[in-house]
């Protein structure tokens, strides 16, 4: 006799998904996650990770030969960028404001590397000559930033620190959690060596893996390293035989999540990067229009904004957790709340991929309007809507 | 205009995965998978989390508060295991008796553990006495065995084991990646402090997460630590203050692989634990009978056998790879080959959950009969399935 099932099957809402991730689901991703599971060495599956390789290499921006996803959620490929690069003693500059700048910190310090920290105010970049400085002050083997700071939504500059390393042999290593495909990232142009994302951002996919890929002068520091690497499961020297050309088994690679991003990245490519970051691009400047309207100010200024991620500051008197609640059970939309010194301050809205549409963000503050309104904050609730339809009329044909 | 994606949508063939893993996917779970993806600290997800360890703990066979999936693949599973016990110079004592075991002497080194390794014959198990013999002489803080080795398919006691740790003090860490849900585990019973194991395998989900549950002596002696875990993205301490009642964010949990494994052991447990282990233990038997009816030895004595994977040797002539090649061109069904020193030698034939009926595995010996003719082998093809069934018809009513 089979014995009664402890739980009920799952049965989760339909929620749209707007805050900094997991992003709303492309429903083609969906589908392809129902293909069969096949071996992770079979030919068919071997086809599909060369498939995935390429695809990235194209929306990194970088001919790097050593291109795959981690087997690990977003955090996991940060994981991997580091340890695979850093001894112990090595001198480390790592750029801090916001909670990603501060988990590099940990991670440089679990790896034994002197840390030399350069801080930030949370919602400002890092001056990259601030970064530079500190890098060739302590003779720096490695210099990390966040290209995307997920906690305040501040786009960091990359050009001149990716030069400045190229010049001293420093290695630079970038996060592009939350900008890759919605942002350039262009890691050939701007002398990156390692940049890693992850599935459930930009990319619209579940998370699951990181991508992340690595330049030669990364992986000859990784192959000139006096003590092994502390991970065995993120190793890279080892991870790359099995995504190159040896196959040579390592671990079980997530069949199925494989599949997923494979489908994100042919959206991707189908779209057009140029087509999807003005589009990413667009629809920032359109929702900040519609902050504005609604008398919110955002954390960051202008010019330092990332395309994918809104952060407008939580007015005076308004209960900030109250206004998410209220999203969540009325209108089934997620955001969310600042993190760390900003808990209770900002909100965090993600315009990621198929949360950077006309459609969706129409839906979206059409329900924070109403739910502004209720928390007793005096505006229109349809002020959001009229500004966003406004900048789509004056500014272009359609809406993106 | 979009431009031309660059590859077809995927279409992987339908094989009858019978090799040491992925494992054939249940087709509920593939159902489960397709249930909307809600935020990493949606009440919704919250909930599944919590069915999530409470059913884990069933299969495990702990009270242990700290059971949880990690965010990787199996191997992560035992990188984690390992990483949050082991502080440099902690003697620790490791059974080699196959490439799992090979691959825990590699995490102990890079963790900077004094490693103790008790090597046994791969395909034979460790004797209990000499692990034990090693850990006390060494005065070791962490013991580790494979309870299931994939790579020869030895089933390991562990009681002794477990009875002699909990005198001593040490941890006892068990790799059950190729026995959870198909073999007793008792946790608790056998005094095991960490125990992990792969969605990919008995539970027959995709490939993506690692069940892994804490004893509170191992918390303890993660709590106690003089260095922090080599590991951010694996630390117990802070992954169990998610999984737990903090719900502090540490890193976004993959949610669809959460939604695979919550159906994957509801599975389990509408069929019932006793009744899935009988099942393994038989239809192993069953196959035993197969493989001697075509004259096959199979590489492991009958009592150290897994109910979950066989591993017939390769009688001499026959070319072992072709054999795979030729199941898996003809009949699209994987069986593996071996590894390292028994590379050629044997095959390894996956019996897990879904695997381990009787249904498919008719369809196997069909096939695998008519191969091992073709190779040349003077077998009748149809000894297998004839065996198989009068195995059936001897022991049981019917067949599972």
């Amino acid at each position: 006799m089979a014995a009664a099932p402890t739980f009920p099957a799952i049965d989760p809402p339909d929620i749209l998904l707007y805050g900094p991730g997991p992003s709303i689901v492309h429903p083609r991703i969906y589908r392809a996650m129902m293909a069969p599971v096949v071996g992770h060495l079979d030919p068919a599956f071997l086809a599909i990770m060369n498939e995935t390789s390429e695809m990235l290499r194209q929306v990194f921006g970088t001919q790097n030969r050593v291109t795959f996803p981690v087997s690990g959620t977003g955090s996991a490929g940060m994981e991997a960028a580091l340890v695979n690069v850093i001894e112990p003693g090595d001198p480390v500059v790592i750029g801090v404001n916001g909670v990603f700048g501060e988990r590099m910190c940990s991670i440089v310090e679990r790896c034994g590397g002197t840390l030399h920290r350069v801080d930030a105010p949370w919602g400002r970049i890092l001056p990259p000559d601030q970064i530079i400085d500190a890098m060739r002050q302590s003779g720096a083997k490695v210099v990390a930033v966040v290209h995307a700071e997920t906690s305040t939504g501040v786009a960091q500059p990359l050009e001149e620190i990716g030069r400045a390393a190229a010049e001293s042999g420093a290695i630079f290593v970038v996060d592009c959690v939350t900008s890759l495909s919605g942002m350039p990232i262009d890691v050939d142009r701007r002398q990156i060596d390692i940049a890693y994302s992850g599935t459930q951002k930009c990319l619209n996919a579940p998370p699951a893996m990181a991508p992340i890929t690595f330049s030669d002068k990364a992986l000859a520091r990784v192959r000139g390293r006096k003590t092994p690497v502390q991970s065995w499961y993120l190793d890279v020297t080892m991870i790359e035989q099995y995504w190159g050309k040896e196959r040579t088994y390592h671990h079980t690679a997530p069949i199925t999540s494989v599949y997923a991003l494979h489908e994100a990245l042919r959206i991707v490519l189908d779209e057009g990067l140029e087509h999807r970051f003005e589009r990413h691009r667009r629809n920032a400047q359109a929702m900040a229009a519609a902050m504005a309207a609604f008398g919110l100010e955002l954390l960051v200024p202008e010019d330092e904004r990332l395309w994918t991620l809104v952060t407008p500051r939580v007015p005076e008197g308004v209960d900030e957790a109250a206004i998410r609640a209220h999203l969540r059970e009325w209108f089934h939309i997620e955001i969310a709340g600042g993190l760390g010194p900003l808990k209770g301050k900002i909100w965090r809205i993600g315009l990621m991929g198929e949360g950077s549409q006309a459609r969706n963000l129409e839906t979206l503050l059409g329900a924070f309007g109403h739910v502004l309104r209720q928390s007793g904050w005096e505006v229109d609730p349809g002020a959001g809507v009229s500004a966003l339809n406004r900048y789509y009329r004056e500014q272009y044909e359609r809406p993106h």
